[in-house]
């Protein structure tokens, strides 16, 4: 009978061997001891997906001892990286030369999202991107879609297949953009309402009511849009905020009734805390407070915000802890330059570096992981091991190449001090080479050549 | 007797066929149908590790239809890269975590580098080193060792036996660091001059007479290395300049005499053609113009100086046309945070579009090249296919993971514009993995496995 039991549970339950690295609190407020939970051999126990037990491996494995084990020796898991800001679209014009922000658009992206009315083609880019994301450790993103209803439904019907938890959303734009590329505010209203009775909370999937900015949706759409985030309250209201000097001046003269460029939103009724902002690179001190006050969020791009010259956010004001704002990382492909969300890290202490801020590498790495899923209102749900979170995770090898082998001596850190450091590397040095394996829950979704695990029976 | 002539020629010649790009001038002042010459099927001879002849496949084969020829189709082959300014022994402590220049070099910088006091260590260090640099495509570089002369000796020599065209020299310092790391002015000369006799112009080496920088050297010790360097005209002068704005304020207070920071080298007599300054950053319109004067050279660091806070270097102001300063670019390994050249200019292109300056990609691919090699006086040797320069060059691979395939459909461009798009996109994506395979004087000195050519018999 014993017997009989064991197989049973030997086939619901699998478990996983590593060094693990998660966060049960934000370590910009937070002493380190106290934030970053890390278990230099820990077992991780799945059921059905989801965290059934997280612990050391000593203690744990007597009581698992029965259930098949994968070990990843010398290797770190950590939670699956969550991207909340990127365009599916503009996969294939990352890098466009030589622009900032109003003539990118126009030069680069209107054209290249037009191709997306085409659904075959749209559903064609969501297979690739979506395999860029899982190779470079991403499990959740919030995304853009195009104007097109078509698009959004190949990005969610790809997604729905590989059982992603993503967010997305048809773009709202009905202005100042080509004829072929608007909608009206009443096709907006209609196309995304569809969307979100078939897509929001179907499965893994959440749906994002997504005007594109303010330049582009006249205040009737935008009125409409938080008509419908009113009569939707758990759905997200996903845009651009403030990114640069010149889009500031033309909202300022699009909307000259408003007080700033927030206001146009929150005066549409957009400022709320399923609310993400992208960028807000030019907030007022105002604009931080209110932002902070709605609890919206705000998804910090700064490789974008470097190769689109739109300036260097600032993110103590952020995370200060009188006004604080919660804060994702965003790899803005295509404005950014890499899918990865580690080289995202890189550029965000850089853009810390040049505004005389130090952020540390456990703060760097909760922005992408837990700080991300606060950011995106799914702490509950996604971000760390906590038992009953699904269980998306990364394996990451500290020592992918021979550089980083040489910077980080030891795989595996023993103490808070030393993985502060090896962490520290894996972000300036890291990108999709240090991720060895993407699991979904609990699923192996990619595996890079030749980076593979034991499998152990017990 | 023409076979026997032939095959005295198949011995002594070699071939290359792919498509070439190099810069005849500098397109920051001449368009770039004046400075760029790009065969999209060309024919790269040389003869004795040197260039004797280069054009078009359909005009050269006939010629030498008897040679030996690698073709590497769909690649893209440049002249080698050079990097203006790197320190070898600090390879291990790149990435290290959150100060600014003066704290970082006290903090990481000082200990690590007086592990080169055994020689045994630097030898080590050098090796990598030098696999790391051919590894991304960097051929030539001017190259900071430590205080230690063994430290040098061992650089030289790895350099020496791989037959690379190297600049490097001891580091000078008498102050202002630990005791176990310091010379005093008089060692500090009579070292160097030792080894400016042994390795100056030994085969492909050369010798830069290397200050670490005005913090760190006594007004005497600058003047001994002025006299050095009248001594030797032909040496380099290798120091950093105006990198931080708590180091500027430092030099002011340590040398209350001078006009500014560049005075004081000047005082010295460090100020000349052969001078290269690393940063500049915090340069003074005065001082670029005295620089342009000097006809020195500045080596640009992105990667460091966002890594360090340090700031944003005006590029457009040393390229101006009223005071133009010779520039190459620099990675900066360990401030920098990568060895690839590659990702340097895309970090220089984001320095360039935050001070609301375009770099374009031939601009970007021109100081990575033959404005390197203009940095360094090594124009007539090194830096485009020139015929009679040595051949040191790299073969690129503009298609080198998924999304660079994507982004680039096609891998030999068939104009200038179309060309210009697909640099851009390696420069905003490449790295190591770009890098298929990097020539020294016409050997294969390094290849990436997989990636290999198609030899061709006649």
């Amino acid at each position: 009978m014993t017997t009989h039991l064991s197989q049973a549970r030997r086939v619901s339950l699998k478990a996983f061997r590593s060094a693990f690295l998660d966060f049960v609190d934000d370590p910009f407020y937070r002493p380190k001891v106290d934030s970053v939970r890390y278990v230099a051999d820990g077992l991780l126990v799945l059921e059905n997906g989801r965290v059934k037990d997280f612990g050391p491996y000593a203690d744990l494995q007597p009581i698992y001892a029965d259930v098949l084990t994968t070990a990843y020796p010398d290797r770190l898991i950590i939670p699956g990286m969550i991207d909340t800001h990127i365009h599916f679209p503009q996969t294939e014009m990352i890098a466009a030369y030589g622009e900032q922000l109003l003539e990118w658009l126009t030069k680069y992206t209107f054209p290249t999202e037009a191709k997306f009315k085409d659904k075959a083609y749209a559903q064609e880019i969501a297979v690739f991107f979506l395999d860029e994301l899982l190779k470079h450790g991403t499990t959740t993103a919030l995304v853009f879609a195009t104007v097109y209803p078509q698009s959004a439904e190949a990005f969610f019907e790809e997604a729905s297949r590989r059982n992603l938890r993503m967010i997305a959303g048809k773009v709202l734009m009905d202005r100042n953009a080509p004829d072929f590329l608007v909608d009206t505010p009443e096709t907006g209203y209609e196309d995304s309402k569809r969307l979100i009775q078939k897509w929001h909370k179907n499965g893994r999937l959440l749906y994002a009511i997504t005007p594109r900015f303010a330049v582009t949706s006249s205040d009737a759409q935008l009125r409409l849009a938080g008509k419908l985030l009113a009569e939707f309250p758990d759905v997200y209201l996903h845009t651009h905020l403030s990114e640069n000097v010149n889009e500031v001046k033309l909202v300022a003269e699009l909307f000259p009734d408003r007080k700033g460029y927030l206001d146009v939103y929150d005066h549409a009724g957009l400022v709320g805390d399923k609310s993400v902002f992208a960028h807000g690179v030019q907030l007022t001190d105002a604009e931080f407070a209110r932002l902070s006050a709605a609890r919206s969020a705000i998804a910090f791009c700064p490789t974008s915000n470097l190769f689109l010259g739109s300036g260097l956010f600032d993110l103590a004001k952020a995370k200060s802890v009188d006004h604080p704002v919660k804060v994702g990382l965003g790899t803005d492909v295509g404005a950014g330059t890499s899918f990865s969300l580690l080289q995202t890290t890189n550029e965000a202490y850089k853009v810390a570096q040049l505004r005389g801020q130090k952020l540390s590498s456990f703060q760097a790495l909760f922005l992408a992981t837990l700080g991300g899923a606060r950011a995106l209102s799914l702490e509950d749900t996604i971000g760390n091991f906590d038992v009953g979170k699904e269980a998306d995770f990364i394996v990451l090898d500290p020592r992918a190449t021979p550089l980083m082998a040489r910077r980080t001596p030891h795989p595996t850190a023993t103490s808070l001090e030393e993985l502060a450091d090896q962490v520290f590397a894996l972000m300036m040095m890291g990108d999709d080479r240090t991720v060895c394996a993407t699991y979904i829950m609990g699923e192996l979704a990619y595996a890079q050549p030749g980076k593979t695990a034991n499998k152990t029976e017990p």
